[in-house]
């Protein structure tokens, strides 16, 4: 339910970076397959996983989850 | 670095919950080695984790990476 809320969250964002899921890899060295997996909802981050990601995206942990608990209550 | 700063947080949490890492790990669904380990920073917790570790210290992710961010600035 998190997870699946943070793959939406992260699928947006990234797509309002104008990235795909392998030029946002390689910016936040993560494998393109494993992006995929957190844009599904299958994998759960870890919190350095999280940390890179909002330095990709410009933003921080509290931003980022802010918006992943707006998703799961919505 | 990330998980250092999650991990005095963590501790000062639970410390002000006036639970010992056994109790907490019980609420939380963690073994009591594992917290043990997030509080020394020795692993990085899944978002799943995190979530659980909010229900059991009355926080919410926001409030909890808030704090994890001041202790990671300070």
């Amino acid at each position: 339910m998190i997870n699946k809320s943070f793959a939406n969250v992260l699928r947006r964002l990234r797509k309002e970076k104008q990235l795909s899921q392998e030029q946002f890899g390689f910016q936040a060295d993560l494998h393109r397959t494993y992006v995929s997996q957190l844009e599904r909802g299958l994998k759960s981050p870890s919190l350095t996983t999280l940390h890179k990601i909002t330095l990709v995206l410009d933003t921080n942990l509290t931003e980022l989850m802010s918006l992943v608990e707006q998703e799961n209550d919505a």
